[in-house]
């Protein structure tokens, strides 16, 4: 991939797109573009971390494990978005690793000019801190969620924000990567994401084939879900997309 | 409290110490100190944010609330860490509510100082993204353990992250506030605190009397609780307290 290329991709992300060409062109000439199969891993937690990734094509699983294999998934990254930047912010080892979930493309990129940008530039340290503050405040719905919504509430909610929020009458939407990451996404055991999936089809008339889901509305589907959310429909966090 | 006061104070957060004179006078001239009586609100959920703050006494809870009142706990605030500055970089509204858990003193401070500083002092950007990363980290951290950690063990966790991490031997502590509390803060129901509690004290040979813990060793607790956590004992994130 060109230096050009990876510049134009780069330019996509509401990040960079303040950038100066001589800092993108520093990041685009030490680029590479990987190509991942299903499964590859990226890099593992506690790594030393030296370099962030754009994603290009497929997802990307970020996950943190236990000595004994036990999983829990910190988000699972699509195109078009980015990762493994904070540990230039704290000790240099990535608290997360990263996996492919599919088929995936993603832009690796150099850590050191990124520093370097931040501690000259502080419009651009302001766009990282408003990236960060937008993530803070995911993280702190999804432990809301956790707390506060029941099962087939969240699955409710996950569907509700893969929808363009304000589409009117019948949707039809597909779900992004198998039915087992959803389930394991939203920190549920197979089984009770299968038991719950059953009760959030019964409560809202929703259709579910394979990947494909039919609402009848989106607003009956809000009304389920956003009874056990503090926030109200359509989600501020989200822009109509 | 006089400016001089207000900035001792704030000398003793990591973010201020390398800050200039003017900036923390001019943060310091416009500072307010507020007494709060037990169950006092601070600030309500999606309140306009003018001012962020420091606690210097007590504890400030950090909820998000349904509008049938059911709460989560975003954070329990302990005397010298500070919140609310998030909303400078997302909409300038709160993303959740501030209330006292008990007798508190907050110093109160205007936002609008800390945006221009940031805007023109790349070092304390970086600082400001340092701070935020941590919380970050500590956010994913508590979603891990609410995929992989039993309640018993997340019960334990809570405690062994009071303990200096270094102790030896057998180890007194504290809980730092009411039992009730600190099973919202785990996002447990009281009953399923108080199972998971009497579970961990035969687990572990824990004993605990009104809200004094003692423990045989750290070790013990440790090897307990952290099977179920992706990270090794002593937390990398704590300084030796």
């Amino acid at each position: 991939m060109s230096p050009d290329q990876v510049i134009a991709h780069l330019k996509k992300h509401v990040l960079f797109q303040g950038c100066t060409d001589a800092f993108l062109n520093d990041l685009a000439e030490k680029a590479v573009l990987q190509r991942l199969s299903k499964g590859q891993v990226l890099f593992l937690q506690h790594d030393e971390a030296k370099r962030f990734f754009l994603v290009l094509k497929g997802w990307i699983k970020l996950y943190r494990e236990t000595l004994d294999g036990a999983q829990a998934i910190v988000d699972v990254v699509p195109s078009g978005q980015m990762f493994g930047e904070a540990p230039l912010f704290l000790d240099h080892t990535s608290s997360f690793g990263a996996e492919a979930t599919d088929v995936s493309e993603v832009i690796s990129l150099p850590l050191q000019p990124l520093e370097a940008e931040l501690k000259k530039n502080p419009a651009f340290a302001l766009e990282m801190l408003k990236h960060m503050a937008q993530r803070q405040q995911n993280q702190e719905r999804e432990l809301e969620h956790r707390d506060l919504q029941t099962a087939p509430q969240r699955i409710g909610c996950f569907i509700l924000r893969l929808a363009k929020q304000d589409a009117e009458g019948s949707v039809t939407l597909h779900l992004p990567y198998d039915k087992n990451l959803v389930a394991q996404r939203l920190g549920m055991q197979p089984e009770t994401f299968s038991r719950a999936l059953s009760k959030l089809k019964k409560a809202t008339n929703m259709e579910v084939k394979g990947s494909t889901i039919r609402l009848e509305s989106l607003q009956t589907l809000a009304e389920f879900c956003c009874a056990g959310c503090s926030s109200t429909f359509p989600c501020g966090d989200l822009t109509s997309k």
